[in-house]
């Protein structure tokens, strides 16, 4: 059985948070329906696209979710999609959305047909305003925290990590909804904005508390850790590598695999410092640094990845994505989490699974994503226990659409 | 009532994702048990720090969990540790942690003595191999897509994002046992890896289908939105703003307050591209930014700030933290999601509660992290049933201890 068996979530999404609630959702064995326009969502063909202009972005957001193309300009199109929401039964009622949705989508309306609705609404700001990952990010300040030392440009990230986060936090709200109501028997309306999570995580990181109480504005630190040992280095075979200790145990298995000890406690004598807590080792990182960057300067790669192994030292080696997929073993059918996998109008490629692993539930393998309205006469059928000719009226009338052929 | 009123987790955690877990739930109602060694745990020094050397990491990342103090090298202790963590109670037996534990805390050792427990371990890799956010995304390719547009320097990121991402998704593992629990009376061990999170995003993004479908390895674009109109802008009064068209409306609400829509038209014939796409308003990305970029900078921010508003355009200005502590009117106490909290050993600031808003819970102030050892005595009467004598000796024998006075 897998990890959500019998939960089904209506999804009317767009943007990355909110798919991407839907699709963890989905992955962890949820029935995710998705319903979109005749014509595909506002993110049918978001970049990246292929050749012929099939996103690679709405197929990696959407896998494993049963689709529904239905025109909700239509008051059919509204009735479908209203009763589907709020269908009976235990796991059902449950709908994930974006907007602050006034009108037949509302709160309160769908909520007279059935009055245990879960709606989970993915916002961009808590007033329902416009913001989106690359608006938030510049206004929380992390841009101005990264990138170069001594440098005063702003530097934007290029993961959505906003976006990754929320969604995570959607589906996590839309469980922890879930389970008030099947112990209470009562529903909710849970909003969650994009920029409301990037502000509590700048409290729960200390960042808010390092400007309110210490009166420090963070600056750039290059790729250097905050606050303990990492840097980067280069190395003889023309590679940059990543090496961090935080805690004792990264650190001494660096300086005993490097042959530091020695010269550390030297350096640490000489600057006053404790270089066995990890706050020392931050003030004097630029010393640390000058001593290891010779050693790595060197060496390859090949020299000391079997003793850093060994000894548990951790570090990485920077690597573009296509050097990742091409020589990371874990880019592979070897992980479990991945499936080559056939997607429709796009071709076969490597494509994840849920990141969990269960002592109960089999992993299993991803599934791509539908085409427009590959589920739309089993949805009806199914879910809405309608018969084939009325199937057939909505079909014929555009009500809704089955995928192109 | 709480959201997840009567859930209860004992846990035992280091680093960010696994806290951040813990605390995400005692945030939304969860009873979290979090115990740690007599002295604290590995990050109850971590940067950054006050001047007298309280963390604000660890204040940061523990918000309204329970604190035991406990000494698990006494088998006392693991004994202690055991029972909380096995407790009866359809609410109780679950247990987060970071390792994949061997010795008495292993699954199997602690299974025994509740059949159904829920056990969630967050790993650096899936084989248990050390790994943390900063040596994972180098490996996975995010810095050498960061920065510069033409800069081969690799740019970590500064927010811990793989860590936030792993954190929710191990919060939303543990609701999905709990529900799965509920379900069969069968509970598991679920193991999630920050590498795997970090894996599987560079599918869900379409970044591997990128790389295996397109055979292209996305560069630096520097501050620009990528596939679709995003970019950054000088303005006259010195300021750094962001400016993202995502969607139609998005876009049309920025030509039509910047004056540009027919200068637009006309590029978008010259260059035989059609603007109404995303893709090929990221194709023309320079040419459009040459257009807009002296409209920003014969401005200030506030001569466009109410049209753009109004408008519905998107964009936000760039701000170090600290700008963003003083001048975003959210990061004060006008937003329900903070509360002016005094932090015992730091003192009062801003300290955000759940990003959620719930329409039938209302929401709790922020809780301040517990001082080490807080509720060791209450815990082992309240939980574990024991009396005033025993807990005496566990006290008088070292095994617990209470909070420094």
């Amino acid at each position: 059985m897998k990890l959500l068996q019998g939960l089904r979530v209506v999804e009317g999404t767009a943007f990355v948070a909110a798919p991407l609630a839907g699709m963890t959702l989905a992955q962890m064995g949820a029935d995710v329906i998705r319903f979109d326009r005749l014509q595909g969502g506002l993110d049918h063909h978001r970049w990246p696209v292929t050749k012929d202009g099939a996103s690679l972005f709405w197929a990696g957001l959407n896998k494993g979710k049963r689709s529904l193309a239905v025109d909700v300009s239509k008051p059919e199109g509204q009735e479908i999609v209203t009763a589907l929401i709020t269908a009976p039964g235990p796991d059902a009622g449950v709908f994930l959305t974006n907007l602050r949705v006034r009108g037949w989508m509302d709160y309160d309306a769908l909520r007279r047909r059935r009055a245990d609705l879960i709606m989970l609404s993915v916002l961009g700001t808590r007033e329902g305003g416009p913001a989106v990952d690359y608006t938030i990010n510049p206004a929380v300040g992390f841009p101005h925290a990264t990138g170069p030392e001594g440098s005063t440009e702003p530097v934007a990230h290029t993961l959505p990590a906003w976006d990754c986060i929320t969604g995570q936090m959607a589906a996590l709200g839309i469980l922890a909804a879930e389970r008030h109501r099947r112990m209470t028997g009562v529903g909710q309306q849970l909003e969650i904005a994009l920029k409301d999570v990037a502000l509590a995580m700048l409290g729960n990181l200390g960042i808010l508390g390092e400007v309110a109480v210490n009166d420090v504005d963070r600056p750039k630190y290059g790729n250097a850790l905050y606050g303990a040992y990492g840097q980067d280095f280069a190395t003889a075979d023309g590679r940059r590598i990543m090496v961090v200790a935080l805690t004792d145990r990264q650190w001494r298995g660096l300086l005993s695999t490097t042959g530091m000890a020695e010269a550390i406690d030297d350096l640490g004598r000489r600057l006053g410092l404790n270089l066995a807590l990890e706050g020392d080792r931050f003030t004097a990182r630029r010393e640390i640094t000058a001593m290891l960057g010779p050693w790595f300067a060197e060496r390859t790669v090949d020299d000391f990845a079997p003793s850093f192994d060994k000894s548990g030292v951790t570090w990485s080696i920077f690597r573009s994505f296509k050097q990742a997929a091409e020589q990371d073993p874990d880019l592979s059918e070897a992980h479990p989490m991945f499936s080559l996998l056939d997607q429709p109008g796009i071709g076969p490629y490597l494509v994840p699974g849920t990141p969990f692993a269960s002592s109960v539930s089999e992993r299993t393998p991803a599934r791509p994503a539908s085409t427009l309205g590959q589920h739309s006469e089993e949805i009806l059928a199914d879910v809405l226990g309608l018969g084939g000719a009325e199937i057939g009226r909505l079909f014929d009338a555009g009500v809704v659409a089955g995928p192109r052929r």
